[in-house]
């Protein structure tokens, strides 16, 4: 665990390193929190590509570390002055910051900037086009584990929709394999799923009612509308018919199925409000362990 | 007191409520602040509609009592995503935002919000719609107090302009009823008032020099620059000609009558320079007595 | 130095005041800072003209002293509403903003707010117009004392470039002055050297490679590339020709010279990546000693 100093995906961390995050996270959670433990450090969020959401998650996760909490909004700062992205990261650098939270819409581009940095400067991948998005792939693991339990190998889960696109889909994946997950299936579109490696050893399937017999958990993924002009989905009716999660639907899970998604949710498209608001959905639980998981992964990099 | 869980209108406060809050902001003004107060606790300014002295008052209040504080510029944010209002609240809610700082462009959105949000949680109306400001009706009442004392019903006051469409002037109005004024006057353009039940009880005039007279304090309310669009007044000059506060006219009123204005001021059009920046002004006493004021309200509502 | 209430530039200010802040910045930069020195202290960033590097530097450097920093970007915020500028301030200030750091895009707008501040508020300069920038001046200074050791009238320093447009030059002129540096050479295309005294007793030279021979120094300005548009230089690659820093250039200064640049750099033309990122470039250190030299000017003026 010591030799990390960067969080820039899941693909390279050992079930051992996850867990401990994992279990880092739930101590977080369950208040265990150091006000001092980020005292005097710097960290900033260099965000290439506007996200609210994912900033304040952050954000509060420094805040309650104790940590010196800085935004720059790379989409509309000095970048413009035709300063690189790499002599933007290196200068708030010099200035003391210790903690790099970026996204950026292109893969690997966090990495790149990583490559950049000082020894004891940390980055941590808040998302990069389709490639990483590590933390919500952690914080989908602590909400599954919540509900349960540690032993992923009794777990059959299935994602649904748009995987092609999806970094938080990749992550989830990375993450689920690691932890071996006892099977793993994947739905949506075909025009919507991936054709590289990504889903070896997953149990691809058009067919929703199909793909949900019997799963403990549905993890739904955010239909962007940018698709459907792209021509890769039909309308949103269509969508919503073939792929967006009823209660009717999820009456093929298992019992006690869970239900996840990455948010924003676009109601009465890839989810209904009657199961979004329901008893078996977590996506609240999603959004309070994304700010523990941070605090987990902050912690980790910078304590 | 115990009761209030939000802050959303003077409307349903009682005397004793409202005194209790004043008392409290005038401790905190007189320097009595309590840096560990809200110690741990997130605050996020959640603003519908652009308001940036409005946001920095709240901030500012909630650093003193050493709040975690988050600003979420909803005009700009993720709700261009699709995602609803109350799923934005109830995001930064489960993220463990404890107070909301709401400013809506929408009569009783605010209210709406509230309704949605978990127990433990409060909302602070910053403004909805034509409806409520209820911590700019404080501060107008805490600066009144500190410059005519606690007896309302010995204190005249007319309230000058476009009470039509001032949220400011209805938490005006209910404070003044509620804290026992002795007289209130209201004066402007037929096309600014109110049909409603909103001035029930005020004497209404449209002859300012009348509505001056002998009056203990002139509450001026900003022009909306966009009223001349709508065809609501006529020129500028026409405006400040007929309602616009000038030292001549102010010496109509008591000689010790206090002058006050919620600002932005258009200098020239509701009001002079001269009287402005004259030694009758508390313009810039409301300013500061603002954020007392909602020091007491987070206090109140969150410690 | 206790008669100091702003930093506006730094043209009146002695050796002696400019060397304690010197002294001071140096201090704080070697890890004596005060976490306690601006508690309970509102500093305001207060930008009239956009520009994320100082703002951020400025708010790293307020947090270190613990202050409670805002920010506020007058050029979209209510000063839209027709609020003077001056107004904009003076509400800062009564809502307890006791530090402002303001930038404007008008030579002598933050002298002229200055005089509007009550006593016991401090502006601090963070650029204006063409005329001064001091804290940039300063953390020159500070680079080139690190470098060269405290005896400036042992140095020969060339200033490169837009002299004429920049207020980082003349700031940096003023403080060579004061401390008695040897040499002071400028060099640049004739348009774009000012016409005023601002170059009275220094070494005017179009001729670059001339102007490099043997200097301790070569502090590169920022082209701004509007410069061109306005038909003051031809095209980059010319000015590149002229008045870019090379490898080759550069061996024509002294053997140990050093090399700054105000930032953000237009990589491939003031500079090519080899000088910028080569073992004689400060520039990073510049960025580094900005911080520490706004802390010092912050407690200076606030603690």
């Amino acid at each position: 665990m010591s030799a990390l100093s960067h969080l820039l995906s899941l693909e390279n961390l050992t079930r051992g390193q996850i867990t401990a995050l994992l279990d880092r996270a739930q101590r977080l959670a369950d208040g265990h929190a150091d006000r001092t433990a980020l005292a005097g450090t710097a960290v900033c969020t260099l965000f290439f590509e506007p996200s609210t959401r994912t900033r304040m998650s952050f954000q509060l996760a420094a805040q309650r570390l104790g940590a010196d909490v800085l935004s720059f909004d790379a989409s509309t700062s000095s970048t413009s002055k035709g300063e690189t992205e790499r002599d933007t990261m290196k200068n708030l650098e010099a200035m003391g910051v210790r903690g790099f939270v970026v996204r950026h819409k292109r893969d690997g581009a966090v990495a790149e900037l990583a490559e950049a940095a000082n020894p004891g400067t940390a980055l941590l991948n808040a998302g990069d086009g389709r490639s990483s998005h590590p933390t919500q792939g952690l914080l989908d693991m602590l909400t599954l584990r919540q509900a349960k339990g540690d032993d992923f190998s009794k777990l059959k889960v299935v994602l649904v929709g748009d995987v092609r696109h999806s970094r938080v889909a990749r992550s989830d994946l990375q993450a689920l394999r690691t932890l071996g997950c006892g099977e793993i299936r994947v739905c949506g579109p075909a025009a919507l799923l991936p054709e590289d490696g990504t889903l070896d050893g997953c149990i691809v399937s058009h067919d929703f009612d199909a793909a949900l017999e019997g799963v403990d958990a549905a993890m739904m993924l955010r239909l962007q509308r940018e698709r459907m002009e792209e021509g890769l989905v039909g309308s949103l009716e269509d969508y919503h018919r073939d792929y967006g999660l009823t209660a009717t639907r999820l009456s093929r899970a298992a019992k006690d199925a869970v239900v996840l998604h990455p948010g924003p949710i676009n109601r009465g498209v890839e989810i209904t409000d009657e199961v979004a608001d329901g008893p078996q959905s977590l996506i609240l639980r999603q959004v309070s362990n994304g700010v523990a998981v941070r605090m987990a992964a902050l912690e980790m990099l910078l304590a």
